[in-house]
């Protein structure tokens, strides 16, 4: 008898933004796979086990949960943000299809989660309030002159564009190059916004220029929105500024 | 004395995407103000009153709320979805932009919700995961013409497409005129999920090619995902297929 997979989404890392869905899968769950540091945010409950993993290891990950779930357990796999972004939802699809048949017979269910970009745009205002795009700058994944045509693509054509994956140990480069290409398409005054580890313990979030946007330290936790040229900043006495992009967007027309 | 104002995601419908911030939020609050059908939604919880107005009132609705809570009160504007995600986000930030300079001093907060995009991406799998954007095909408040460079962009630099507001009553040609567009750069069996009312009553998701998507019916309350080149679709026996977008992207690379 076939068990169940579930994705579950774990939204930026606080409790108050998981779902009741989520929270409700995770009780179900016998055994939870995921990556050690996310796999941590998740009680464990009565009767459950937690099998944590390092990063980079996705796909092995979804082999054994799919596999344990195929044997006839409720398993489910956890996710920073939304599990459909950037995270282990598609890692899942990949392991089913290049599997053996039987595992396209489980049953599989993703639940959605507050992922980085919103969780990000919320402390600052609505800097995604008009036509946005997610692009990861990792370029393990996919080759760098790739990323460079979809920043230029995104940019010329108006997008907001929030960047997952900035820097990693390895990757030092890429965020300073983006910017440089960024800043061919966008003027200097360009609203930046940089969210590190929002949602959870030593969140810091800062709102720059894209002129001084090299100046501003980001790491693995770091989520960065870059503004279109109709994204604005809203000066408040004694409060942080709110960052937003108007619903409208006549003035680019031309 | 000020109060504080909070603009608050409710996600797809079903409470059970609703955060326990959101619902704190909601809870805390002595005044709801929103579009009717959302605001339908949110139990009255006890000395709590709501304030329901029509669509297309967003300026209005966000102004009385803030006004509202300038003189004092805790007060909640709920949105569907993310409200920094084509919704009330953008319209509080624009109203107190315009608003008298006390609005500026206000305690204002937002809630992140789940998305429509994540919420239909999650019934199919992971079509979202990797690069992506997010585009309101609406043209009430941008012209035609600044949508078309828009998906022509997204589309040749290979971003899975989500679309908002795809089809009003007013609004009939726009979807069929995108689809051609996108005709122009991805391949014929190209997929693409309409997702109708996801999370809440009368749910319906359906997964064709871009050939076909025309016959599908759309109206107010789908979202629509069209995938990029590398966008997958997993046939499972006794199962609804899974729509993923894999996490490389080598093979468009030339």
């Amino acid at each position: 008898m076939s068990g169940t997979l579930t994705v579950v989404g774990l939204g930026p890392g606080d409790p108050c933004y998981l779902t009741s869905d989520a929270d409700d899968a995770l009780r179900a769950a016998e055994a939870v796979y995921g990556y050690k540091p996310y796999l941590d945010r998740v009680p464990i409950h009565s009767m459950q086990v937690h099998y944590p993993s390092d990063n980079r290891e996705e796909g092995t990950r979804a082999a054994a949960a799919i596999e344990h779930a195929v044997r006839g357990a409720n398993v489910a796999v956890v996710s920073g943000g939304d599990p459909g972004v950037f995270a282990m939802g598609a890692a899942v699809c990949e392991a089913i299809e290049r599997g053996p048949e039987a595992w396209r017979k489980l049953d599989v269910a993703f639940v959605p989660g507050i992922t980085a970009m919103l969780a990000v745009a919320a402390r600052v205002g609505a800097p995604l309030g008009h036509d946005f795009c997610a692009l990861s700058l990792s370029d393990n994944l996919k080759p760098w002159d790739l990323i460079e045509r979809r920043l230029d693509a995104a940019a010329g054509a108006g997008f907001v564009i929030a960047l997952y994956n900035p820097v990693s140990r390895a990757r030092r480069w890429q965020l300073g190059r983006a910017f440089e290409r960024l800043r061919q398409h966008l003027p200097p005054a360009t609203p930046v916004v940089f969210g590190r580890a929002v949602g959870r313990l030593g969140e810091s979030v800062s709102v720059v220029t894209l002129a001084a946007a090299d100046k501003s330290p980001a790491d693995m936790a770091t989520l960065i929105i870059v503004g279109s040229r109709e994204t604005r900043i809203v000066e408040r006495p004694g409060r942080s500024p709110l960052v937003y992009t108007p619903r409208a967007a006549v003035e680019v027309s031309a």
